[in-house]
């Protein structure tokens, strides 16, 4: 590598998104690379965050509703969502989490496609993603099958004339490989199939376009690069085309078309509203919304050039200083790669542990990747260079093998 | 009446519970009798999010999972929760919305009954537990019959042989009028049903006992009488017997057996974590968890005590001093209330706006109910004889009929 740190230094100087840094709260003398699990903390949230709890709840308790339009957070969110994802305003909504949401859309699509029986998905898929579909099918009685292809590109060969939805998340959470989400859309629609997206790892972290590619269903997550929080309310996208014809199977009071008539039949709220169900979680809601006021700040396409120029960095500055003990890149070279980069190694959940104990917070994901996230809004070109030195420390010394950083923690 | 204003300030100095109230914040010149729709802000509740947000998201970020033990609160919440409802440890779960808990209980009790197709309920229950009863029986094809008897009292006779689940709130959130949770409970035990109770206006505001009554399954509220926020994580209960039994629906990646072996086949967790569904809502759980400590602190008989001694005095200072003027009772003079008393009034919205204009909050529930909520932990005796005065002052000037206080707002 002919590059220095100085050099890097002089890009992080010349980044047009550098501002952006100090609008994060990001401890001092660590390189966190994990905005993939759990975006930090914007400083604006925290504000937020204490205005909601002294000012609204305390002070207006219940008159909050009205008075600071807690009522509206869903929507209000979903439409700022929505901006970032490539979808008009009115189709997307915040609520509850990501599996909720996956089965309310999976659940509808499903009813929306009678005559069919698949859902088409991918073994590499998150595991919840799975999980839900396969309570689902149970649920319904065990009609349908979960038809799951071993990588992300068999998908669209894997789609038929039986298949009722597929169902894939657009960036693998392990490799941070990415569908076309255009072409697996078109091939879903041309077999009569109705698409659904898992935005977990897209959403903030590069362009999407939803309407763009004519998507019919999506969900995704707050709390990755969206930075809503830890357990943020998550989101779902309806195509307004599909709206009216979506029964939810999650009937709750929030989705009624008029829910403060208290009448005791349900009828479904026009449009994407009534995707909703219980009382939205105002709080967290209010977090999310302050984070994405920051992020919409931004230019995607910047974000999504960042992103990948600090990839690259990494895989090469890795590749070159780490070789020859046995770290293996997981993720794509090229730009079919999401906001993050793996490594597997047969020892990635010591390795990562060494590393976090030397303030390099990335993951593990089981049973062999290393995964770094970048998060071009905080993540700067020395850091992950500095990040990249220190992986190389550890690997030349060995010292990842220690009893403790063999030991598994509740949560990985 | 023969009590004057003094008599009351006197309780209020004599009162075992009175030290409790310095606990929340409660703003200057306002009467709030609304904890029954969202309970106030615990002063410690608002230092705990201020914790969680900077210090551990901040500072400690995907670390917290472990060094702060994120992963426990739903299990935390959920035990202290059980101590409230009567529920030995390993019960109850903080989690989702009341309505997504619900349906997942719901449909684990027809699922454990599946040669019984009724639902028995009432049509006074809270709209939204109707409305997911409504929204599961369709999406399991219609095969099965929500049976709604007009008044609690007429539910036990409504139970028979085809009865799956009856599914009743405790205490019914118009009139506060409240089940006989043992008798309902044995009842639906010798016609061979299970029961799932709606604790929403029940934890925090009087004794429950779960486990006493042998009940089955059960689900509640956190922001009401729990004080745990606006949007609050709410909980579920199943009885340890049941436990593994249940199948759950939502079958997400936090009620997995090994959620962080990123295994691609679900296998629920034993227990009742298996009813656990996405990520926990981490802030709202622990806005939670820090008024559950609160409430903790308090003698649940000495909270009854109080309770019915406040609506005992409301009613009687409502009757006499706004007699004539058209209000008439809805809520049980005696100990089947709940911790609210309400009255019907055909201009019930009008003058309940008329009220907030002068600082009584309390609520409308359509059609016509005004509904006034007594939390014992700041709620004050002086405060409800002064609500009942500005009652009787509306009342006796005709103050509620102008056009303002009859235009309706988003939120009622």
């Amino acid at each position: 590598m002919t590059l220095t740190r100085d050099d890097l230094l002089a890009r992080d100087r010349d980044d047009p998104l550098a501002s952006f840094r100090e609008r994060f709260e990001l401890p001092d003398g660590i390189l966190y690379l994990d905005g993939n699990s759990l975006g930090a903390l914007p400083r604006a949230t925290a504000e937020r965050i204490r205005a909601v709890v002294a000012d609204q709840w305390g002070l207006d308790l219940i008159k909050s509703w009205n008075v600071h339009d807690w009522i509206s957070l869903p929507q209000r969110c979903g439409d700022k969502i929505g901006r970032l994802v490539g979808a008009a305003p009115g189709q997307v909504v915040a609520a509850d989490s990501t599996s909720v949401n996956l089965f309310k859309l999976l659940t509808a699509a499903l009813e929306a496609r009678p005559d069919r029986t698949v859902i088409v998905s991918e073994r590499d898929n998150f595991p919840t993603d799975l999980y839900v579909a396969q309570g689902l099918i149970k649920m319904l009685g065990g009609r349908h099958e979960l038809r799951l292809v071993d990588t992300g590109a068999d998908a669209p060969a894997a789609i038929g004339d039986d298949t009722a939805v597929v169902m894939l998340t657009h960036v693998n959470y392990k490799s941070g490989w990415t569908h076309d989400m255009a072409a697996v859309t078109a091939r879903a629609h041309e077999a009569g199939a109705l698409i659904l997206w898992d935005l977990a790892h897209s959403a903030g972290a590069l362009p999407v376009d939803l309407d763009g590619c004519d998507a019919d269903l999506a969900v995704g997550c707050g709390y990755k690069y969206l930075n809503g929080g830890p357990g943020a309310p998550a989101f779902l996208y309806v195509a307004k085309r599909l709206q009216d014809a979506i029964q939810p199977p999650l009937s709750g009071w929030m989705g009624h078309a008029k829910p403060f008539e208290f009448d005791w039949e349900y009828q479904p709220a026009p449009g994407v509203a009534r995707n909703l169900c219980g009382t939205p979680s105002v709080i967290g809601m209010s977090a999310l919304e302050a984070s994405l006021d920051v992020m919409l700040g931004a230019d995607m396409d910047r974000i999504r050039e960042k992103s990948l120029a600090l990839g690259d960095l990494f895989i090469a500055a890795v590749e070159q200083e780490c070789a020859g003990h046995g770290l293996a890149l997981a993720s794509p070279r090229d730009a079919k790669r999401g906001s993050q980069v793996s490594f597997t190694h047969e020892n990635g959940y010591a390795i990562m542990q060494a590393l976090i104990a030397r303030g390099v917070i990335g993951d593990f994901r089981a049973p062999d990747i290393l995964r770094f996230g970048f998060t071009p809004l905080y993540t700067r070109y020395v850091d992950v260079w500095d990040a990249a030195a220190i992986l190389a420390e550890i690997m030349a010394e060995g010292s990842w093998d220690r009893p403790e950083f063999h030991a598994r923690a509740a949560v990985t």
